[in-house]
């Protein structure tokens, strides 16, 4: 039987070792937050984060690197290419990233960049939370885990593109379409012609190995309902893949790289700097990077995105013509019926040689994009993205 | 004073709370690990991380991924790209990597992908296993943190490069460069040089906005030593810098894209898909991708290019001649006196339209690449990387 001197003697001890446990604890849980910064600094200290952002400015790149921080971007889709387009954001020190997904991470996703395996089973948009907070605790997240392209989440969607901004109440600066199916896509597009939102694209191709980014701006450049979709990824869901034990290929290195040429070009868009592209393609097997712009279709079928292209040319014509002519900027090619201009900086002799050969796919699978036909969006015909020019697409689509 | 009943039930409280404490501890353990897996698996389910990179044989794009696993890979420097470089080949699950760097993790590096605040302090090295080792523990790491240009250290370097493959003993398959100095990327290539090692070359310029990746083949293609280097960083140390309290610029995105666009060429090149560039750039401003392919400079000042050139010619000319004539391969161009032969797949005026604005600089510091002097190697002239042709560097190099 323990006498009362023995207890006592315990009880220190337990106690001892508790106040050591939670003390591990803290320190596990402090490790991973630093303070926040209220102002961004140029000084070149190992302990600012900063530092080498604002170099920018010394180095002639950016005029006012600062005013990154009042920027509001939304990320749709935080897989592969959103969670790494959402993690380049915040360590550039963005203002406020607005997530949005519905999918959990899963042990399938460790092929791709920035999810950890401890992480499975979380939702995408939390567990990108929290490890974004940890990195860079200075930018605002407002995460939204669910589907976007159902009715009530839509009009929430369309809500908080158009009053999330880092003021609430005011538009987010810029939306990043990451998702990797035609529907998601289609929604975005909606909101956007709606709002008159502009929004980049991104998308990777199912056979991992080409990509492209995109720059949308409703009434000016080609919507995605304007022009036979040359970049969607194939209209296949996740969920029918997996049933027929199929499943689409990933590569962290095609990812990565379409994550950086997105943000890239968003930091050159919000930071004014360099030129922004309208279209950049990446096909990874020859290393070739096809770039083009397309204007908006005046028979587009989404009536926002008309309404759009009559604001724009009004506010086009309104313009004071300060310089001698602007040469036929606003005329309308009339070479094709649906009234797209194709501006490709690359030959057709580039375009041929960067066609990779079409891989053997099992049914249910497509390579690169497809163009839905206008009712039944299940039964696409597959395009190799660089392989055909814009006639040969009309041409098809005449043909439907 | 406490009874014996009181302390009794003190001390059980107390077992139960250290006991809770304990397992929360555990799990945050157990939540950072997954266990080993013995064969690469391409069943289609949530919980195998790597049936979308197994997906690539049934796309037709790789003919047997799983070889992967028997590559070893060293990469020296394990910085902005570096760190990006050995994640990336860690999901692709790489047989084993080596890792060398002799830097510490601070929070300036916040900036870049990989690293996390909680890191700071921690060597680069050390972090990065212990990251990479938890993302999949399937790869095997080897970890070296010194600086590779000391004596002592360059010779263990050699030796790690020459035995450490994955059977120990073996060479590495690939060494990868993704240092930021002069001194550095000479010892990689003075290493490779003497032991036949094919090699890759990455680097970032200091205003952040340009980078590229070049395959070197000792004795083929043109080493580090046979051309005026194109593609060097400023050859100014980060501690001048640190000093002069100015540093160099970076960004995520810029060294995200170069490890991406690495990775993928390292992938091509194990696993004999698509085809390899010699010479990648990246200039971000203009989303440009200038290619190049420079053969090996007979008047090489490394000794051990030069005989590698001549082991390589030797086996060239006993290879049964099977096609017509192989047109030229061999013959050494004799435009200029280095015998360096330029094979550019882009136009002048593709190259002038890419060449952004000169910022204004501070002293001390160079925009993107510098011609080292024959001697004098702290005073070179720079030179924006896309441009001069190389017949002006030529011209340049004559004038020193």
């Amino acid at each position: 039987m323990a006498t009362v001197e023995e207890l006592k003697l315990r009880v220190r001890e337990l106690e001892n070792e508790l106040i050591k446990c939670k003390q591990k604890q803290c320190a596990m849980e402090d490790a991973l937050h630093r303070p926040k910064i209220d102002k961004m600094s140029a000084e070149v200290v190992d302990s600012n984060p900063y530092s080498r952002l604002m170099a920018l400015k010394r180095m002639g790149v950016v005029e006012d690197y600062e005013k990154i921080r009042t920027f509001t971007v939304a990320v749709v889709g935080v897989g592969g290419v959103g969670s790494v387009t959402a993690e380049m954001l915040t360590r550039c020190g963005i203002g406020k990233l607005l997530l949005f997904d519905y999918d959990k991470v899963e042990l399938a996703n460790m092929n791709r960049l920035f999810f950890q395996p401890h992480q499975a089973g979380l939702s995408k948009v939390e567990a990108a939370e929290l490890t974004l907070r940890n990195i860079n605790p200075d930018v605002l997240f407002e995460t939204h885990n669910y589907n976007i392209t159902t009715m009530e989440n839509f009009t929430h969607f369309m809500d908080r593109i158009s009053h999330g901004g880092l003021e609430e109440g005011s538009p987010v600066d810029l939306v990043l379409s990451c998702v990797d199916n035609f529907e998601a896509r289609m929604a975005i597009n909606t909101a956007c012609n709606e709002l008159g939102q502009i929004w980049m694209e991104s998308g990777v191709s199912e056979n991992a190995v080409s990509g492209h980014i995109q720059l949308i701006i409703p009434g000016e450049t080609a919507c995605f309902a304007c022009a036979p979709p040359l970049v969607v990824a194939a209209n296949i869901d996740e969920k029918t893949l997996k049933r027929e034990g199929v499943c689409a290929a990933s590569l962290p290195t095609t990812m990565g790289v379409v994550a950086g040429l997105l943000v890239q070009n968003v930091l050159k868009y919000l930071l004014k700097f360099g030129s922004v592209s309208y279209y950049l393609g990446y096909n990874a097997m020859q290393d070739f990077f096809p770039t083009m712009a397309m204007k908006a279709n005046p028979q587009c079928n989404d009536r926002h995105c008309r309404r759009q292209q009559e604001e724009y040319n009004k506010k086009e014509a309104q313009r004071p013509k300060v310089e001698v002519v602007e040469v036929e900027e606003d005329v309308v090619h009339e070479d094709n019926e649906w009234g797209i201009e194709l501006v490709s900086e690359t030959t057709d002799a580039d375009l041929q040689a960067a066609s990779g050969t079409m891989p053997d796919l099992p049914e249910g699978i497509t390579v690169a994009y497809t163009i839905p036909a206008a009712q039944d969006t299940t039964n696409g015909e597959t395009v190799e993205e660089t392989e055909q020019s814009l006639e040969d697409l009309m041409a098809q689509m005449r043909k439907l």
